[in-house]
């Protein structure tokens, strides 16, 4: 049996089932966007990595350095949002083949710098190695407090679903990156991209949201709609609900869309990359959830309610028909 | 100008210069075996990453998947001992191709285990990517009193030099690895295999010695004596003179050599892979240090002294020539 076989969320469930831990520190181990440690009283200690590997993750025909940079710490930025918490420090590996321009190497800093200082994070060691392609570690430190966590296990049925920003325009430019944008408008094709190259998770909103102490399940947006809320779904055990016309997507997405003859909803349920965040809490929580993110210029929108783990998790179109909601990508399928 | 131009230390200098930080936090960023960070009362954190890349950290033709996965959390474990601490969490990024046979990485995760039991280690979380060659990256958290911790740069003229075990026998496995084993009596051999897939970074004693609180330096010997003398002097800003007559060989390594025509003092100062700790005191702190390691089983060995900075880093001949001690090994070079 090979990984294609088993697949990227089989071979996650293996690693966990033989990694679980009963350790008293590790309160919630793998299964969530970042690990939580208990650290020192009050405060827990978030724990997260990404690995991207040129020619999966990245082109460096399409990408800046500094693009890159920026990226692979704000992805990593989005997993501690995820859980409520502040990113604090980061540890980051590059391999790079001998013949690299040292102007790259300065660039992905450049860009790993720039999105440290907005999101608070300090860069505090590293490795660099040779290897035939480029590849970029980070790990992530992060705080938050017992009270903001927000794992992605607490959802129950009949609470609402929200997401953060508007979802798709990650995968519009990717789109347009691979299959060229000849007759999109010169600014959406270029906001897209930039959405795609220089992903700006909200972590004040996520921060304001968790700290209403309201959320009861939080994931951020890697995957695709559809991906994340089914990994949402599996952790609390509940399925969902999600009304197609009530998913946001922004005015750039639906004009690339248009432009291109796709469909932009297909873009947001199984594109990923968009990097906002997807939670879950009582409806009479909504208004103040609602109100704590548009405070630091977030808008939440509530695209469904979670089920019983029974009824599975379903999108309902615009017309009324329903369908079961699943995910697509798969790292090794 | 290419990274091959600039070499790994030039471009960790490159990177250090644009990284340093001003944190209260950051104790120790760049520039030693772990970051140093504030976290609570009394303790401190630390923080390391390595990458290990097929092709250039192993080859999986010589490794197997449990070895592999032992080393790439023991590497990381001799960072944190190298500052006298106990090593704690772990995250573990891995890219694999989708052929890759699912019990390749049920070993890899085996070895993982294991070297997480034997050091104290518990792995929190990770993630796992397509890629076209097997690559593993771990960042690997701990702690340690102040009073404990040994950074690089502390050394002072006239201090004792002073190494744990022996050195050398990793690169002579390496050796047999690249070379063939035809030569050697297979015990000897298959010894030196061994150190270099299986390596045992003395943790307990790193952190019996760090505790004496007389080691003003400490390093672990991860590219060579040369090369790691060279760091400890360079953080420090001081010289070195070390006795070749005094660097501890194990009789297989010498057993080897002699085998294959090899030099094993070579192996000591440029092989690297030995996850043996080089460090510093004065010498009325030896008798202490040397109890303290031998408690836990582990032997050191006086190799040299600490000079002035102006002095250079020298090896000493058994006839009594010097000659200028120079790193060896550059990834990038």
């Amino acid at each position: 049996m090979n990984l294609s076989d088993l697949g990227e969320l089989g071979l996650i469930a293996r690693l966990r089932s033989r990694l679980m831990s009963d350790c008293f520190e590790v309160v919630q181990g793998l299964g969530d966007d970042a690990a939580v440690l208990r650290w020192r009283e009050g405060r827990l200690l978030l724990f997260t990595t990404d690995l991207l590997v040129e020619g999966q993750h990245f082109q460096l025909d399409w990408t800046t350095p500094e693009d890159l940079g920026w990226k692979a710490l704000a992805v990593n930025v989005s997993d501690i949002g995820a859980m409520g918490g502040q990113p604090t420090f980061a540890v980051v590996s590059l391999g790079a083949p001998a013949d690299t321009p040292v102007r790259l190497v300065d660039g992905l800093y450049e860009g790993l710098l720039g999105s440290g200082e907005t999101y608070g994070v300090t860069i505090v060691g590293g490795d660099v190695v040779r290897s035939e392609r480029l590849v970029l570690n980070l790990a992530l430190l992060g705080e938050v407090a017992p009270s903001a966590l927000t794992l992605r296990s607490g959802a129950q049925p009949g609470e609402v679903l929200l997401v953060t920003g508007t979802l798709g325009d990650a995968a519009a430019g990717l789109y347009l990156l691979q299959h060229g944008a000849e007759e999109v408008p010169p600014p959406a094709a270029e906001a897209v991209r930039r959405t795609h190259h220089r992903p700006t998770p909200p972590l004040a909103a996520a921060q304001a949201i968790a700290r209403t102490g309201k959320v009861t399940a939080m994931i951020d947006v890697s995957d695709g709609l559809a991906g994340d809320l089914g990994h949402l779904c599996t952790e609390s055990q509940v399925g969902a609900r999600v009304k197609a016309a009530q998913i946001p997507l922004s005015p750039v997405c639906r004009t690339v869309a248009k432009a291109v003859g796709q469909d932009p909803l297909a873009w947001a349920l199984h594109g990923g990359e968009d990097y906002q965040l997807l939670f879950t809490c009582p409806g009479e929580a909504v208004a103040e959830i609602r109100a704590a993110a548009e405070a630091v210029g977030v808008e939440v929108a509530v695209i469904g309610r979670i089920t019983p783990s029974a009824e599975g998790v379903r999108l309902v179109e615009e017309d009324g028909r329903e369908q079961p909601l699943e995910a697509g990508f798969d790292h090794f399928a």
